[in-house]
């Protein structure tokens, strides 16, 4: 199956698809500098939590291995303004952080060991693309596991991009219905377009489209009467943030959905990285939602849609628990009660186990 | 307060607002001749199954009172082409073909008394302006009898635009908010934007707006999200046609919505005119649904916003009438159980209740 890579390391740079003008037009940048892809990250040309993580890794090596410095000292004065460099495009997302970080371990390992110019820049280079590997191989068990839950055959609902795009792997909702698709599942996928933003629209249809997944695209307010007129199988969407009792944030839309899959009897699945688990928090009530401008809302590509008028425009809601039949991480499936199965996963060997199920 | 007429009859001619062009510009057409009047029908300046109604009047009207026929035989023998103008228009509006057999009946009566055609022409504008006041006078009596059933203070969400936009009056489902408002309940309404078509944002939201009606816009996939985050009082939405049993078919969204407004313990009210009652089907199964283009989805106002994948794009959808606390009429209110309640109604007298409600 085409998967659409959203980045990727050539020996000519760091190469991004950008995600900005999909799905009208399909343009990859090939960065040489890391100023380049710190831009790249700050304009969004790539999206996405686990992809933005990737990105960063990627910039702070590139900017190691295209420095001019001569010797380990001088290329141990530039690092900070490589990071630093990377560090200033999202100011909130904990992705970029955590890769920055772990290239700034490396890199001081690396220097403690008395690594040669040449040696240190190649290994920043393999350090980012274990990054990278870390992530489809994060993906890649969520998929498997959550294939298990998939039907044999029928439709599935998904919501916003969960996707490659946005993970730099299979994807998290996605990745559970490519693998399932590649074991043998019949899944013709649902689409929500996920105003306002038109995330599933512009990112999900052409990823799938361009991975040979069959889809229907449909409007934000067509869930209760698909679900009411047509067979949906199961529901399965991403995460932004997990609750210790399994409250989950994910994109605006997401919790009517699993609201109108209860009424109609569907099972509703969050896939999603450990990584996402705040166990810190006990409840959904404790995530805030973050209020986006009105322009996302009355106005689409510079075109005017409504009035001047006052807009909620929230970015994320809460679906509770008890709406969850079952979350699938990269160690597992995590079925109520939450607060046990999520901590079982979250404490157990970060190795991926090859088969079973928690709580 | 300031209500926004789709149509006016003037000494000028007929008077349309463009609602193609709102909520970006307000622009308004004077019509001089019955074939303008057929052609401003056809290519939705006006839209709205009770304002189509009273456009085709008009311009039945229009067409008789410009006509250069100098007798009332000339004028009987031109009167078949202008009702054939306004009738090929919109093949599927059950109101313009009522208001033109209206018309067509008032024509003979007139040519069967004698009438001079001087006077002729004075009556059949007399009849077209008759058309309008019942809409309006329909209009205000929904508003009077669901305005009782309006909290004192609080918000109000809708769907669509069941305004004075669409029926010439002040609205079913936006009347009922503006009687209630003028009575003195203060009100906020809640506009979902009403995807793909855009109704709310651009249609409902100006409509208020402009009437000074406080409102918050959001987005189809905010619905579920706002009902448990903030405290939403009532939900009124208006009707395309409603079954023996009570079950409501209107615009896509309308059943999520109901759906939700049930789990979260809000109100969900329906206020639509008689002639929306269709007794002989028993059930919303048997309203068929109006499967409309993908390009509705996949474009707006030209601009691609999602690859050339399948779409569906069902218009409509059925509420049943298990989610519905009370349907609003001119003659009352019904409540469960609908057989009798809404039968009842219908066979009421058409003269305009003071106060009470069947069912």
């Amino acid at each position: 199956m085409n998967v659409a890579q959203p980045i990727e390391w050539t020996a000519e740079g760091v190469v991004m698809l950008d995600q900005r003008r999909l799905p009208g037009e399909v343009i990859r940048h090939t960065y040489t500098g890391y100023r380049e892809v710190a831009a790249a990250i700050k304009d969004m040309v790539i999206r996405g939590a686990p992809a933005i993580g990737v990105a960063a890794a990627m910039g702070v090596a590139l900017g190691v291995e295209r420095s001019k410095a001569r010797s380990a000292e001088e290329l141990r004065a530039e690092f900070p303004l490589i990071c630093e460099a990377i560090a200033q495009t999202r100011p909130t997302a904990i992705d970029l952080f955590w890769a920055i970080e772990r290239m700034k371990r490396r890199f001081e390992q690396l220097i403690a060991a008395n690594t040669p110019p040449d040696a240190l820049r190649r290994a920043m280079v393999e350090e980012a693309r274990a990054i990278h590997a870390e992530k489809r191989a994060t993906d890649e068990a969520i998929g498997r596991f959550g294939a298990e839950l998939m039907p044999a055959a029928g439709q599935v609902m998904t919501q916003c991009n969960a996707g490659a795009l946005a993970t730099a792997g299979i994807g998290t909702a996605l990745g559970v219905i490519r693998v399932a698709i590649e074991q043998g599942h019949k899944l013709h996928v649902l689409v929500p377009e996920t105003r306002p933003y038109l995330q599933g629209a512009r990112l999900t249809a052409w990823e799938l489209h361009e991975g040979g997944v069959p889809l229907t695209l449909i409007t934000d307010n067509m869930v209760g009467h698909i679900m009411k007129t047509r067979s949906v199988a199961a529901v399965v969407v991403g995460a932004d943030r997990i609750a210790a009792n399994g409250d989950t944030a994910n994109k605006i839309g997401t919790y009517q959905i699993a609201v109108l899959a209860h009424e109609h009897g569907v099972p509703f699945y969050v896939a999603a990285p450990v990584s996402t688990f705040d166990l810190t928090i006990s409840s959904g009530e404790q995530i805030p939602i973050e209020e986006r401008p009105a322009g996302e809302v009355t106005h689409l590509r510079g075109v005017r849609i409504a009035p001047d008028v006052a807009v909620a425009n929230p970015a994320f809601d809460v679906t509770p628990a008890r709406l969850i039949s079952a979350i699938i991480c990269e160690r597992g499936i995590a079925r109520t009660p939450y607060v046990e199965s999520l901590r079982r996963l979250a404490d157990s060997a970060a190795e991926v186990p090859r088969a079973g199920s928690a709580g």
